[in-house]
């Protein structure tokens, strides 16, 4: 089977690579940027273009892993043909492909993904569509070669999936940022936040995150909670503790009406 | 040296029990609960009180381990002798035994803790502090035999340590929680995000927060935005995905002004 990529992103680049690693041929790497294309063609090892009318038109499974807002428009760019289409974002429906392209799906890796950072595919979800349904075994079985947890889903699954991986990723990253400037600021390393960061990762795959909750805020700590608020000078961080104190203190106080 | 642990919470049970691991004497557990005190007393094998006026009146070490809001009498309660006394806390100064007692302190350690949950102490930050020059020493030693990483801090210090701590844990563990009832309520098991999580963390020990940031809101896609802004019916959660998103893109994009 012949893969081309279209985007040389994050995602793409760990996706593309792990694929090659596992046996695959990628044959061809698109990017709108030069240098993005140029440098995973390389890492892969195949031919690369940024111009979408140059995409070999002869491959089997195209995998589209630009961003959502441009998605359309690329899809647009490239001539119809009757490989499998596949894109690899969390909340865009396949649909997306639909008048354009026969044979259409979904290839959703659940994970955080940086071009220079190799992770194990071993262990993350892929979540895959087709519209037909014998295109379905296809993708499962091409994920299967990277991961043992691959399932089928729905749109309405994958987004919220996507949408919790906005809370349980990116937001928490935030937190750490957030974390890593207030400490900057006393001239503190961060790294002084490293085992803390890594045992609330490592306690909650072995009880749900409700019941490892601890701090000021599931106590309602008035005492500290005030000095906290005393400390943050920025007004934004300080609306952001205050609601997410509260918000702690409604979901422990009231898990039944808690969404 | 004789120890006895004032509280027997989430801290104090952890603390204790790696203390009687690393070879130490605790030889009395209080606190105000009768179960939580007969609990501790009897995994540390050791005895235990509720009442403040039992406390025995000739140990070395006292360790107050108790909610933020109640120190202050607690520490009233227990009459003065000429041993060391410390709290654990994060945003306390130790001058909250001063007046009562001559030699005081504080033994923080920067972690997250559960009863149930045993935890790496060789890796934890002790924080330490004496108000007397020369018991600086014992606290460091003691929390030596813990961890490797011990250093004395001033209280300006350890309180900002205090507020990016919570962040970096009793915040992220909330979007964890967040995301956990998204999953629920879709009927979706909460072990998908498991990968995702794990890798979040781990990405920071590699590179700062601020790099390792991916998603929506760094790309400030609008689209995605919109949308799970769409899914999210709970009014406080909206607002939180809408902040948060925001200040994430201020950081990106304007750092030197954030704080």
């Amino acid at each position: 089977m012949k893969i081309v990529f279209i985007g040389a992103g994050n995602l793409a680049t760990r996706v593309s690579l792990a694929l090659k690693e596992a046996g695959e041929v990628i044959v061809q790497v698109y990017s709108h940027t030069e240098n993005s294309a140029r440098t995973l063609g390389e890492k892969i090892g195949c031919s690369y273009t940024t111009d979408l009318k140059k995409i070999y038109p002869d491959a089997d499974l195209y995998i589209f892993s630009v961003k959502d807002s441009v998605l359309p428009e690329v899809i647009a760019g490239i001539p119809s043909n009757d490989a499998l289409w596949v894109h690899t974002a969390g909340s865009i429906s396949r649909e997306v492909f639909a008048g354009k392209q026969v044979r259409y799906g979904v290839f959703y890796p659940l994970q955080t993904f940086s071009k220079e950072r190799e992770v194990d595919f071993s262990v993350i979800p892929f979540f895959v569509e087709a519209n037909r349904r014998d295109d379905a075994p296809l993708l499962q079985n091409l994920a299967g070669k990277l991961s043992k947890n691959v399932r089928e889903t729905s749109l309405e699954e994958r987004r919220q999936i996507h949408l919790a991986a906005v809370f349980a990723c990116n937001f928490t990253n935030h937190m750490y940022a957030i974390a890593a400037e207030l400490l900057e600021k006393e001239q503190l390393p961060f790294d002084l936040l490293i085992p803390l960061i890594d045992e609330t990762a490592a306690k909650i795959h072995e009880m749900p995150p409700l019941q490892a909750q601890t701090g000021p805020a599931v106590r309602y700590d008035r005492n500290v909670i005030g000095k906290h608020l005393d400390m943050l000078q920025n007004k934004t961080l300080k609306t952001l503790y205050t609601e997410l104190s509260q918000n702690i203190h409604t979901l422990h106080n009231d898990k039944e009406q808690y969404l």
